[in-house]
């Protein structure tokens, strides 16, 4: 049994009234696809849009009626409403639109959070030349917002996921502790690579946010391209601390870094020597490095991050 | 502050001194399986791990230094090096054990984060009898556990994901609010199913686990299959109160049920009625119904849920 | 340049004319779930159709005629439609009474090819009782069949797939050739796991479907489980074999047996002993083992597996 | 044989003796990256390859004999070995380096089939500077090869697979037959979408790999874009003429185009049009367009499709 050293209660806590806690509901992964006809070339837009409300909802878990309940199929049918009315513009603008839309329209709804995913597709070139209504998907990167919307306020966190970067110089790991379990060798030359995902908050609306998401991009790949790197986490607060320093408006940065293991094959077996050339590129298990980096005095987060990962 | 209707500031917050913030570091999705060989039958266990420190961390995100990092690597031969000492046991007692060893043995490190979950196999019958050594995988559900340990404590949130349920009777759907934008039918008679992710927060650790789990897994497809649903939000709210009903060590719970849409076949243009016997699965959109059910005056949740999905 | 000694013609083939071959098409991943609302309890079936169509369709590739191409579209309503006039029974039957309407109805069609999966639910219980109408879904493993017919003709070929196996005694590996490029070890004590697809046809189609698939099923998990493995060749062979000895309506059988390492951890680093207790199972790679066992002097296969995966 | 309308013979086959068909073993999804590490700049390669072997394999599928049997271990260790002897060129020669190796200098084996999947990753940029080590993944597209050796020959089947491509202009659907089951309206003007599956095989062997491949990918692409559209299948043939008309040395071309459906929304019961600008991209199911198209008087495919998929 596991009790000592923790200080464990052996009574079982007095049972108490069961009541509702936090609870949110909504329609995840709507698909959106908007293609504007302009005469010189079309613009395509593609988007997977997840939305979600709180408020007075406790009629609904208690006893099933749904007078207050905005239908998720509602939640949908307003995704492409919204959409048909006007250009969604930067994936932030149309959360908010969203948000808004649904806080100010039902009464006993107090917050709304919207979730946009945006998905690259490039123009295909044809004969060299830009074609005009051609595209090809341009990867699994994915640029992110999560957009919260209640009463008179609203918070934005963007980001981008599956951004997969990797360099084969600039990279150590040594200096570690070793306990008797350690057998990890040192290394002062490892390939290092990552799949980032990264969320950062801005602290007002007032931001061109595609120019915005750009240059936080930009401060991310390159650190992780230029800066030396001692450790997966240097990296990651430096990746962190670089957008800070560029970007007043942006209070604080989240990032997930898992450390996709590139492990140089052993040849000498087979009579062969490996100057860091072959390698074996692992799926599972990874090391996961995560990490806030923030600015002292930041505004309040308010509910910027309520109900998102952690990291 | 940003107030009604849209004030949005355009002046920037004045950007202060940059800190690293909260962060962990981890070896993620450890798979280890064993064996235990008993005279009569062996045993399987197969279990995906995944640990994560937290401490004083801060020398290799400014400096690279890693004096304090015990290694992911290190991470991964300790899950396996303790699962060589002793049986695993449950897998709460297996992250407890985890969490503890690290916490005991590196100064640096003042919390240990350590998540189990466990794949189901069950024995292969021949001949009407249980073979004793071949197995079968049981599907996709999974048995979960985040275990939090600090100098002195430990918490548990234990828990199941990709459990897969329909009932064809007992669900109804209406009375919602009809805006604008809303087509969907009322109906008294519909499909329901979900895939039910819960993780529920043990209030101490003298739990028989095993048997604690299977009692909430019980309540959990017990009162979906029995309950008469009005809505997916009451269906969750009763699946919770359920468990903390019948476990009053259970201090709260929290439920994500995807609404996997089944929806009805119009099957008129053919000539034909559909008396609700003919359905399109949809994957995309899907509903999305999350919620927590508490128990008033429960124990403190200290850091069981840090770092952990909202739902 | 890669030539000799390779006998490589090495002028270029004079073009010829530029033809159309071989095409079929159709509508994939159909969802369909029906349910038959019994007095005492309702039935569930959860399948998953593709369709595709072989015929006269040189029009709509060389010229964008359509006028002899049913639409995937109507190809989908078709499926909803059948299932709409009376119960699809097992999924062979099924998927001839599609094909054949297929080619009956359309004259530019002469064969069409209908795949069906059908997805497990269990029924659950409450309270140790049987639910009229609550069900579980019952896992990975899927029941399969491909169907073709052509005039007058018709074939099936049967199969299952994900059925995921392991055994913790029973199997050796040794005596295997040793190369320069040879590391590893022998072994007479290893444990065996595996995801099992077959796929084995029928040479009639005056089966009782459910029951065949019963015991082949029957038949694959119990040498698994009891056949003294020496190599998953071995065991592949041993397992067709048993099918075929069992069905004489199976002509052949195809499997493809990836090998899904489980490699004991060394722990002697750790000052541990490793008595086959403790194994990493790992992702990738895996080993890849695919044969056919087949019967001399079956029926002639004819169309059964055309565009069927080799194993 | 089986004849109209379903008359089923009700006898069974006489059992035959039963015998081991064809097979193949080998290791399957080996991860390779390699590095080039040159003064002015690093080369990153990674590449996912599958192995297996064929010939004289009857004893350790009846005996379990594996006298005759390279380990998958072995093959494993060989695409390490060969890839650390020298660097590893196109896929297409790095295929043919180790088919040849293996049946060059194992007697049991008569053919061996090389998989090789590449992976893209482009030079990051920094400060508009391509960086001499630091790359970004680039997206799902995957370069492939299939090579199969024999002795004293060899055939080069290579592909692509994953390009996702999509048009706003261009495309219609109309003229199609309509049965009682027809509901889909005609269009002149649809988004058309499609991840493109490509196998073309080279005629010989005296081809410069890259070069030949980015000329078919460019076939492929300028006439998706650049053909005005009738049907899915009229842009399928006018795609492989285009590559076949290209590239005398390639016999056929098969592709499988998936038609990703892009559903322009009824927006009239929220009172808005819809100009075809609106649209929900759906997953499931979708349409499945397949064919081959084929030079006459090519040269004998051989064993080059043995195995590979049908389209």
């Amino acid at each position: 049994m596991l009790t000592s050293p923790d200080p464990v209660p052996t009574e079982l806590t007095a049972p108490g009234a069961i009541r509702l806690g936090a609870n949110q509901y909504g329609k995840a992964e709507v698909r959106l696809v908007t293609v504007s006809r302009e005469p010189d070339a079309h613009h395509l837009r593609d988007l997977t849009i997840s939305t979600a409300l709180r408020g007075d909802l406790a009629d609904t878990h208690l006893t099933g009626d749904n007078t207050k309940v905005l239908t998720t199929d509602t939640q949908k049918n307003t995704v492409y409403a919204l959409a048909g009315q006007q250009p969604v513009g930067e994936i932030e603008e149309f959360a908010l639109r969203l948000g808004r839309h649904f806080v100010a329209t039902q009464a006993a709804i107090d917050q709304a959070r919207v979730l946009v995913d945006e998905h690259h597709w490039r123009r295909v070139a044809v004969a060299g030349q830009p074609h005009p209504h051609a595209f090809a998907r341009g990867g699994g990167e994915t640029r992110t917002t999560a957009v919260t919307v209640a009463a008179g306020q609203a918070w934005v966190v963007s980001g981008l996921r599956d951004l997969v970067l990797l360099k084969t110089a600039g990279s150590e790991f040594h200096g570690f502790p070793r306990d008797r379990y350690t057998t990890l060798p040192e290394t002062t030359d490892r390939v290092l690579a990552t799949s980032v995902t990264a969320r950062w908050r801005y602290q007002h609306l007032d931001v061109a946010w595609r120019a915005a998401f750009e240059e936080v991009r930009a401060c991310l790949v390159g650190v992780f391209a230029d800066q030396h790197s001692r450790s997966l986490q240097q990296t990651l607060y430096a990746m962190g601390e670089a957008v800070l320093a560029a970007r007043p408006d942006v209070g604080e940065i989240r990032l997930s870094l898992p450390n996709r293991h590139h492990v140089p094959v052993d040849l000498t077996p087979f009579g062969l020597t490996n100057d860091n050339e072959v390698f074996v590129a692992t799926d599972r298990p990874y090391g996961l490095i995560e990490g806030e980096v923030r600015r002292e005095g930041a505004s309040d987060p308010g509910l910027a991050w309520h109900t998102l990962p952690a990291f």
